[in-house]
């Protein structure tokens, strides 16, 4: 057996359920799909309409007089929108969405060029620097249009907007690859586009594009003046070494998240493991040293990203909402392709902390920037001039039911709990299989799944147990079972019969949360968290505390209290700060939805005479 | 206010409710009952037989021939079986079980001598030695028999022993005291019976004894060669500090926590703070620093004792059975005494862990050394020349329905959960009260109480969140409700009707447990602990693994896993060590009731890169 076949046999290479497949009814994030529905989507419309992004396609296309309005980045903001929009449509019909959308498309095709370009900045402002500067995010709104277009013609079945987004693909294969134009685009996304556009079409043109667009960097080919600063580097935008040698996760936080995706999605496609040891490293190197207990990535303001390892400061921590989403779309792709369930923990803790924060419970405000501590001067805002995070939010959001199952070569795997249904095809003549889940979750750990395949089968359902959760009970069918943990998962194997039950109950009890002393930030202090969710002391509920002024004992108990009418519906942790003083703790994600104040994750802690510690 | 008058309203005086008004009936502790009553009182009368322990009576008595035989402190032993008797009596009549502790008393009662004094060693080999040496145990003999006898006065209302005892009560008194001899007992034991003799006949004069006893410490009234020992000095019987002065843990384990519990009961009895300062200080040292997890104390084999803050060797722990059993007597007192849940935390872990591993589960085989370690060769035995453990668990665990509930001032204390009824009398025409409690308690912490008060009242009944809990729910008749925790306490007060109900739901995951870092022994190293109950791997379920060979996570997951069938019916853990092999974890309490081998609490640590730990 040669070394890459060993490598390869490593691979789960299992396939995801789409997010159509999904029926999310869950009581906690179908609220959250309907303010999508009827305010996110709509108001991110209304902002692309209102700051001239929409109409960038008009004057581009000739279809209106006047200037490029706004960033040279700004097409991409539309095409996220439309992405959004697509998975609305596509779990609920909405005819005057359908026909929003479908105005849009027609100003996106007709802003196309002859030959299949469209950034309408170029197109506007200077044809004639097209593919002078990598910064300049050209590729980037190319991949964000791909992406779009797969959805909509998923949602819909409808092709113009796809036909652009091939066109332009084919533009760039023309232009760019083996003997042809070098080319390392600024801000990856492209190259996760082009494997989705190949998925959608079967074009394999399109994944060994991306495939060789990851292997133009860190040869030097990069391009534009930004390259020339001093204070970033070429590492800033990962082309500072060849992908199949990184060993550190550096720079820009979205960037990079967005290359490690692609890197993913192209083993995943190819089969060939060159990539697995440099993911291995990288994802490591993220999770182990860079990451804040909300998911968060990327510290810094500065470079919008890395600095050094264990930098993790609290009260500036930047933490892009679209960091927090990229390190969900990079981490749900690891777990496809390796298997292990430690990657959709962290999309787990992505879903309902890092990534969650970036918009009010209100579905109009958002967060660019998370920190994890503030005195009370730090609040979401209804846009940005660079306004990527509403615009990932309004396609993150409603595709989540992606991140609930997968399909293994043995079997099933359920990734996230949450309540509703799926429907798995499964390949080469297998049955197919009805999965429901009954849940309370992240509220509470008991979870119900009723399976229910079209014929008897055998075959494995493998269930994550969440890296959160020290203990666990499952029972098959009424009758405790015996079910081992590798990695991260249960696996029940047997014949299954439709209406069989699986219980699983996970223990989720407030875990007292420390990170490793060489967090300088966190040093004597911790958090707390219950299940997948992080929680935070607000100065609402907190009035009689003063900003980081407080101690709180690892010994607290906790009253977990139900309170469902206050910020959307919550568990709150009602106890005592170390001077006996009433302490109230809520879910991170739901900080800044009431009158400003004080919040923080991290928590002095009390001097603690204890001898042992839970 | 004066001072004193402060200290004094600090005092919660809590009542306790004997063991006698405690129907328990519950799933852990019914079937160990059941086997105390079987077996482990008969199998001890019959080895106080064989030994001769309750021949030496005989002897004294003139009643039959022949030397004493055995150590000058057997007496006690005897003593000790007869009060197990009369709680075992207590709760079930056993015609031929009280013949034989008829016959018995009879034997001490005719033992006696005519001033009352009552020492068969002193009778039979030296009487011209009373009162020579206080290592000689005179007193606590005197005092196991004054439990005995107050315990099987409540069992069978029969007045022999009671007055056998008080005979022996009244001889002190008039031998010593002030203005008369002085004496200080080498094994305390005689102060806190004196205070039971007290509560039990209404003397007064027993309690000021006891008071006058431990004013008798620390002035260099001790008398006898031991005390020339350079290696113990007279801290190894707490003779080294006026009591009131005492700051910190000293010599041996059991007359310490024997000493501590006197203190407290003439604290309790007289209403006098005199002891407080001494009691909060002591009780800090000893469970913030020489406390081991199972609740086990006193380090060291040479002193059967105490040795230095925070040493706490694993493998070579002394941890005497009768030391974990004192500890709990101890804590009862304070919690009492203080109205503090954190005391009843301490009676807790003794119950479930430090003093319940000192019995088989065929009750017949008996540890007097509790190491947190072996490599296989410790194990149980049915008797021993100093068999004092074995007779003190024939009684503590008879009585521990006593530690379930408490009367305050303002209504009831729930401090242990067992299922069973509990029927609490309140002082000055407060209605009494019923209590039934429904739980699978310390397998599961869901408790269900039903409250049935003789008329409707007002009052609070405090419910115990313990020390290993983080997070918890309750509701009053089905509605959830608020209850915030003070003295580790929710407390609920309102309106009480027959038939209320109150359902406490205690979060119950694995923990991880640290040691301090000061503890040298385990440092880098984990345990186990789920709800009370505190872990060990043991080699019947991991002959795979060799001692102290291998490495667990603190991520690992483990299943819990419910065998009715093994162990006596328990919840043990079933997951993994850090290289993937099974790790199987049982109860510690039960430990050494298979094949032999080896045994860890403290597993060793695997190196963890996650940078944050739960």
């Amino acid at each position: 057996m040669t070394k890459a076949n060993t490598a390869e046999q490593m691979l789960a290479r299992w396939r995801g359920v789409p997010f159509t497949s999904v029926n999310v009814k869950d009581g906690f994030w179908r609220p959250r799909l309907d303010v999508m529905r009827q305010v996110t989507v709509r108001a991110c419309l209304d902002k692309c309409e209102e700051t001239g992004r929409i109409a960038n396609f008009a004057k581009a296309a000739g279809l209106m007089e006047g200037e490029f309005q706004g960033i040279y980045f700004d097409d991409s903001d539309v095409y996220k929108v439309l992405e959004g929009a697509a998975y609305l449509l596509m779990s609920e019909r909405d005819a005057e969405l359908e026909a929003e959308v479908d105005r849009i498309v027609d100003l996106i095709a007709a802003a196309q060029e002859e030959d299949g370009y469209l950034c309408t900045y170029f197109t506007l402002t200077a044809p004639e620097k097209k593919w002078t500067d990598m910064e300049k995010h050209e590729m980037y709104c190319g991949g964000h249009l791909m992406e779009a277009a797969v959805a909509y013609f998923e949602a819909t079945g409808k092709r113009k907007l796809l036909d652009t987004a091939c066109r332009l693909a084919d533009h760039y294969d023309r232009t760019f690859g083996p003997g042809k134009r070098h080319w390392v685009e600024g801000h990856e996304e492209i190259e996760l586009a082009l494997v989705k556009l190949y998925r959608a079409t079967g074009e394999e043109r399109y994944w060994k594009l991306a495939l060789w667009l990851l292997e133009e960097r860190g040869h030097g080919h990069g391009v534009g003046a930004i390259w020339d600063r001093a204070d970033w580097g070429p590492a800033y935008c990962q082309d500072d070494v060849p992908v199949r040698e990184i060993a550190e996760v550096k720079g820009h936080a979205v960037r990079a998240m967005y290359l490690y995706s692609a890197m993913t999605d192209v083993v995943h496609a190819s089969g060939d493991p060159a990539y697995v040891g440099a993911l291995h490293r990288v994802w490591a190197h993220t999770v182990e040293r860079n990451m804040y207990v909300t998911g968060g990535i990327g510290p810094s303001r500065h470079n919008e990203g890395f600095t050094h390892d264990y930098d993790l400061p609290n009260d500036s921590a930047y933490c892009e909402t679209c960091a927090a989403i990229a390190m969900a779309f990079w981490n749900h792709r690891m777990n496809l392709l390796f298997g292990d369930a430690k990657y959709a923990d962290i999309v787990e803790r992505e879903l309902y902390n890092g990534a969650l924060a970036g918009i009010s419970l209100s579905g109009d405000k958002f967060f660019y920037v998370n920190p994890l501590a503030s005195e009370g001067h730090h609040h979401r805002v209804a846009w940005f001039d660079c306004s990527c995070c509403p615009t990932n939010l309004v396609r993150f959001l409603p595709s989540i039911g992606q991140y609930v199952c997968a399909v293994s070569e043995d079997g099933i795997v359920v990734n996230q709990y949450m309540n509703g249904t799926c429907r798995i095809e499964r390949p080469e003549g297998k049955s197919g299989i009805r999965l429901t889940t009954e849940t309370e979750y992240p509220w509470h750990g008991a979870i119900r799944l009723t399976v229910a395949p079209d014929r008897e089968e055998s075959f494995r359902i493998r269930l994550r147990i969440p890296g959160w959760c020290r203990g666990y009970r499952v029972s098959v069918c009424g009758a405790p079972a015996r079910a081992a943990v590798a990695n991260g998962y249960i696996g029940i194997e047997r014949v299954w019969s439709a209406g069989d039950t699986i219980e699983l109950e996970l223990d989720m009890p407030v875990n007292v949360v420390r990170a490793r002393p060489e967090v300088a930030a966190n040093r004597g202090r911790i958090a707390f968290q219950r299940g997948p969710i992080v929680y935070c002391a607000e100065q609402a509920d907190n009035a009689h505390l003063t900003y980081d002024a407080f101690a709180v004992s690892p010994h607290v108990p906790f009253e977990v209290v139900e309170q469902p009418d206050k910020l959307g519906g919550i568990r709150e942790l009602a106890g005592a700060d170390a001077d006996g003083r009433r302490l109230t703790l809520v879910p991170y994600y739901a900080w800044d939805n009431r009158e400003p104040g004080f919040m923080q994750v991290w928590l002095r802690e009390a001097d603690c005479r204890a001898l042992y510690m839970y």
